[in-house]
């Protein structure tokens, strides 16, 4: 370290002898996809699924805090010298907020919880991810399911935590129920055990896909037949064209649903908070019955030890800013997400006629939207469109190791302004006209 | 969930349908030590290794969030959208505060960094922790090594990553180098493989003992030796008697330690905030050579995504308000601890004669005492003493699975007021007393 250039001798590792995963290509996905968009700074970008930045507001982290201080005060009880110790030393490991996550998920999504010790506050949707995936692998049969195109952070998260993923198709409805039985039951003949099966049924990242009311709810039946676990992934749901749709979680009276929560897209990325609800009773070798939620406690306790307090601040003072409304925090993101997204699906309709054999779904809300394209939308054509356009966006590839990914591309439209969409859409349609020119 | 009541089926699972380690002794500890903390809120504790609270001050939050966004707009040259983007929005996995970290490494542990890509900015120390045994973990051949009585945390790391540990005896010179010699060669003849070392040479926990010098440097000979990576764990190594020791990474000239840095007791606990240095060079199958910290980055991307670079910026504010110095930042703090300290080891002598059979060693520093005492110290024990006696400690078999581990008790006197701290010892006392009559 010091005198490191004086060194002969250094310590030199091979990737096999690191953890498998890390030659994957899913781990390479991520990091191709952020490289490139950081070697292209100008360019415009399709590609993140990030909310929109216009109404970032400086003044906000200062005022959250001050508005969960002020709260802790007066509605908690707590003295000066119990606030300090609240938001600065270690916490509890399930988080120092749940009753007002807990009023959120009752006032937004009609998700009322008997107990706040089901719920874990987590880094991110992404720590809850990996939680379940560990407490969900026993040994080397456990399965997730995952319906396909997918997510890629669930299937890295399942990965690392040594559970194998299996796709199940999505079809028109967001997920083919055929498909699952005929998994599954593959699955069990070959000795597997698949135990849950992860969804997105709101605006699917990346398919844009939602679910209707009568295939969510054939989903629960498919679910209780199969014995399975549903892990439902809610990002987007708030960002829809006006009508809601009950989550899967609000239809759940079994307790067969783990609700999967973000703030990323509705409360505020730099916070990294997310939550996880897992009320399902754990009963122990000893008779003693617990939740899903103590156990995934136990494994967070071991990977983070707690989410940061001022994080969990920050993200309890929005809430509390908005009496517990995420619907009502959101109002104005909403309306910029659904006039996106109608600029984008106008905006290809006049640039994409059908002669160009260009085609793309129409989602109703969220962040995404899919190109078909009548040529293979691999890497290189990214970089190229990236270098000689200037303009980003993902493969399905990186999502969907199906063949008829490899001609799919996937648009995010969410933190685009309005002018950089449309520029983006011109160069977009520069890059595939020079496509069908020399193809 | 709603109407969950009317419920007749629920899904109920069983613990062996769950991860093997949830019904592990070790993950009980913790919640077994935090319970009874809950339960006997009035107790004076002597258990958690927490940093003191007394100096938490409720402007600092607020103020080094604009140290910090002053920081990025004069030295960084960033605009006011650009400060808000890198607070709000996700951002890099690696961290948005490296160069800060590294400045500090420099000024207080002349730790130069050729490489700041070699640094990645963890959710506490913990994550780095399991982070690097994941990226060690290839197959059930896998093992690491840790300094017996061991800090709870990283067993429980690792155990998560599926890297089982082996405890190396720490004898009176903080590591024993016959018994890591032997332990080595057992388990090299054994076919397994001894990935590393996990080390705390400063003011280790539990133990409370330092290592000096010339042990520091032939246990990095040793580890060139055996051929095993360092992971240098130093949390508690400011808070010294005067004299510092340099750590091992200072003294490590081929890149043999791995890092693990925290700022839970000397920044501040609530911003879950630590960092890895890991600029061990790895060779791709293909040729390409990166750092095990670009690896590490790749498992953090599938755990949390990226650490809050809002409590980062809390981090990187109190670094900036103190010249990138924890060294000048915690001087208040290291007179408490060394107060605290010295007051407990005389306290323990004013209270324990020789005829008692109390014995205890005599760190010169950190967070940490451990009693012997002529009785076994366990879970009931710590039950009894909480509920009659109103005190709380740690039972050393909860780090330590040797028999003489079975009488050790851990003292933490970090985070107690001076007149808690002579009452805690005089509850102490009574405890023992009553042991000793009754035993």
């Amino acid at each position: 370290m010091t005198e490191a250039t004086m060194a002969v001798d250094r310590v030199r590792l091979r990737a096999e002898q690191l953890h498998g995963s890390l030659t994957e290509p899913l781990m390479d996905s991520m990091n191709f996809l952020n490289e490139i968009a950081g070697r292209y700074p100008d360019a415009v970008s399709f590609a993140p699924g990030r909310p929109y930045e216009g109404l970032f507001d400086s003044a906000a982290l200062t005022r959250y805090l001050e508005r969960y201080r002020a709260y802790l005060a007066t509605e908690r009880g707590l003295s000066d010298e119990q606030i300090d110790r609240t938001l600065f030393q270690y916490g509890r490991t399930k988080g120092i907020i749940p009753e007002l996550v807990a009023r959120a998920l009752a006032v937004d999504e009609d998700i009322h919880l008997d107990d706040l010790e089901s719920l874990v506050i987590t880094v991110g949707c992404q720590e809850a991810m990996f939680l379940v995936a560990r407490a969900l692998r026993v040994d080397e049969r456990d399965v997730l399911l995952t319906v396909a195109p997918t997510y890629v952070g669930v299937v890295g998260a399942a990965r690392t935590a040594e559970l194998p993923t299996v796709p199940v198709a999505d079809g028109p409805l967001g997920v083919d129920l055929d498909d699952l039985a005929r998994t599954v039951g593959e699955l069990r003949d070959a000795g597997r055990r698949p135990r849950a099966l992860y969804v997105i049924p709101d605006f699917a990242n990346p398919s844009g896909v939602r679910m209707n009311l009568a295939t969510r709810r054939a989903l629960l039946d498919a679910a209780r037949e199969h014995e399975l676990l549903l892990l439902e992934d809610n990002p987007y749901g708030l960002f829809h064209n006006g009508a809601r749709l009950p989550t899967l979680k609000a239809l759940d009276t079994e307790r067969r649903v783990v609700y999967l929560g973000s703030f990323a897209k509705t409360g505020l990325p730099g916070a990294r908070v997310g939550y996880v609800v897992a009320d399902q009773e754990v009963t122990g070798a000893d008779g003693s019955v617990g939740l899903l939620a103590d156990e995934l406690a136990k494994i967070k306790g071991m990977v983070t030890v707690n989410t940061s307090p001022v994080a969990q601040a920050v993200i309890g003072g929005k809430l509390l800013e908005n009496d517990c409304s995420l619907v009502a925090a959101n109002k104005v993101e909403r309306e910029i997400y659904q006039n996106n997204l109608s600029r984008l699906l106008t905006g290809l309709t006049l640039r994409f006629p059908p002669a160009t054999g260009v085609r793309w779904n129409r989602p109703s809300g969220g962040f995404f939207v899919v190109l078909d394209v009548p040529f293979p939308a691999d890497d290189a054509l990214l970089e190229h469109s990236a270098r000689r356009h200037g303009v980003l966006w993902a493969p399905m590839s990186h999502f969907d190791a199906r063949p008829e990914a490899r001609n799919r591309l996937r648009l995010s439209f969410s933190s685009l302004p309005l002018e950089s969409l449309e520029t983006g859409l011109d160069r977009l349609r520069a890059m595939v006209s020079e496509r069908l020119a020399t193809g």
